[in-house]
């Protein structure tokens, strides 16, 4: 399985999205790249029946300010049976400088009943049939 | 130069992206194109100071639902000596469906004082480096 | 028919409306002229069911900063057979200069299967009792 | 003084404005009607310097659901010396049944320094020229 | 009954709340009251089917800025035979100086058909379980 | 230190809150505890300027739908010597089920100039004059 992030979706940081302190508020971050990895997973386990499970260790490296554009990047670390494992960062798109990296982020692929199902992949694709296939 | 669009930025459609009707709304669809244009264009022209300022022809060619994954394309088709000129294609991710297109979306680079000034570039690229090198 | 703009629906310009340049983003713009027309276009076709089918020529002929108070004004300037076409500007309310401008907005009734259906008008209405007839 | 309201502002109810039981969310009412009563009071004392001061018995008389459209409605009833007085409305556009009534609400015109300052005017005016003169 | 207020939930106002002014958006502080009257009044009647039927009397006293962390704070003033009638206070967290106050807020329980039913209560709780017996 | 946490602000579920299966979206829930712990952070170091530093091992233990009452809570568990650290839970309000924990979550206090800077706080306080003697 390759380890390098494919970076896609772009974000322009607008006012509503600062806190405070006028740098990029934290909690719109993880929102953004919950929803990334979200989007990421439903296309790899060909599901749109996906839960966030569990995320570990994320790491805010720096900040972003106003009128800054950052792009989110994702990729497959792990097909469990009915999990898979990802890693992310968010980065300053033309600095290519670090804001955010997750070193695991881990989503489950439910049934209709929302149990745990198996989703019989076991490594990445960049094609986008797989939930053609399945629905 | 090339034609062909490049589908960057994807959204996962929410409740709350959603019409009276239960169909993706227009005018959420609208704003995101435009920050899609937007930072398409700060990385082309290499200054963060554009504005939209013509959009010609926008054609709602099918519609999206939630839990549809979509994704936004664009590609430059004229660099006039202050403004830049784009195509635009929205799609659903997984079938590839056309949902919009816009024929034109022309952006104008400003100087300090919000008056169009020349960007000096004449086609497109794919590096990041324009906006550090002009500012 | 007519070709007087009614203003009806005003804004005033908050800091969540602004881009990263500290003016009204255009993607905000272009929202509140869409749920606008929709209004109108519900209120003369009778319909609930209608959906933005094209835009055309949009110019963004000056902006707005935080604090201005802007108001939307449509008319209609063509009754197809399951179509309306309506005209579009938005403007400062104070200074009347304009913002925004549309030539055209075509939105088309739907039936309960989302096929489009004649509408029977020809002509705009001031009265609100179309969609209490058709319902 | 005239006591009779003029509807302006017209709102689209979507998903996103709905509570839990899908009904029109209360807060998102009392947003709509502070934002309105905001823009009619800067056009009345030809100030953009205007604070709420008071809201008194605001009446829930009937709801609303998703795909209704409502009008919001507003008249001056007395002008204070650095304040005034307003009573609205907001009704559903096509059956025009009440939906919120507010006695009274209370805005102040404010100096530079936020302190209340005398506006200077003891009647509405339907013309926008107020804000014009005064800055 | 006890008179005291219990201030629970708590807001950090950021740029998106903030009106053209720099100040708090009078129509941000009034979702953010009725949201919270709403959970209250659930807890206390145990049933989620509740309304807001009447507000009276609301000082805005002092206004907050950007930075600022504001508390809200409710409490049952009168159990009626199907409503319930709160108090309410909006401080600054730190200064405990007052930014909002409304004598009267009232909540009216609902049956599945949207008609006032008794609620049964008449007096606060400070248990949480009256919504698991009743549902 | 104390290791019980005090569940403090409090959320109704609406429909904007809700991902495409109709569960509360992770990337809400993962904002509304980043802005809580940003308030329980100015509280105990008495300082506006802080920042998310590092979130380790979220576990997203059941969800909540539609209407659900959740509440957040907070406890300090080390003060460093520019750090805090945080351990979080959200839960249901009524079940106290738990949907979300959060093992550490770490913030910086920062300077003037956004370097990180000694609180000179050892423990937790459940007072409020941090912020009132340091500013």
């Amino acid at each position: 399985m390759t380890d390098s992030i494919a970076f896609k979706t772009r974000k322009w940081v607008r006012p509503e999205d600062l806190n405070a302190n006028g740098t990029l508020f934290g909690g719109s971050l993880l929102k953004w790249i919950d929803e990334e990895a979200t989007i990421y997973t439903i296309l790899q386990l060909g599901n749109r029946r996906v839960v966030t499970k569990l995320v570990s260790e994320i790491n805010f490296v720096s900040s972003a300010i106003k009128g800054d554009i950052i792009e989110m990047g994702l990729v497959a670390t792990k097909f469990g049976r009915t999990s898979l494992t990802m890693r992310a960062e968010v980065r300053n798109m033309i600095t290519q400088k670090s804001i955010l990296t997750v070193d695991h982020i881990v989503f489950v692929s439910l049934d209709e009943q929302g149990k745990p199902v198996p989703h019989g992949y076991t490594e990445a694709t960049d094609d986008r049939n797989r939930l053609l296939v399945t629905e």
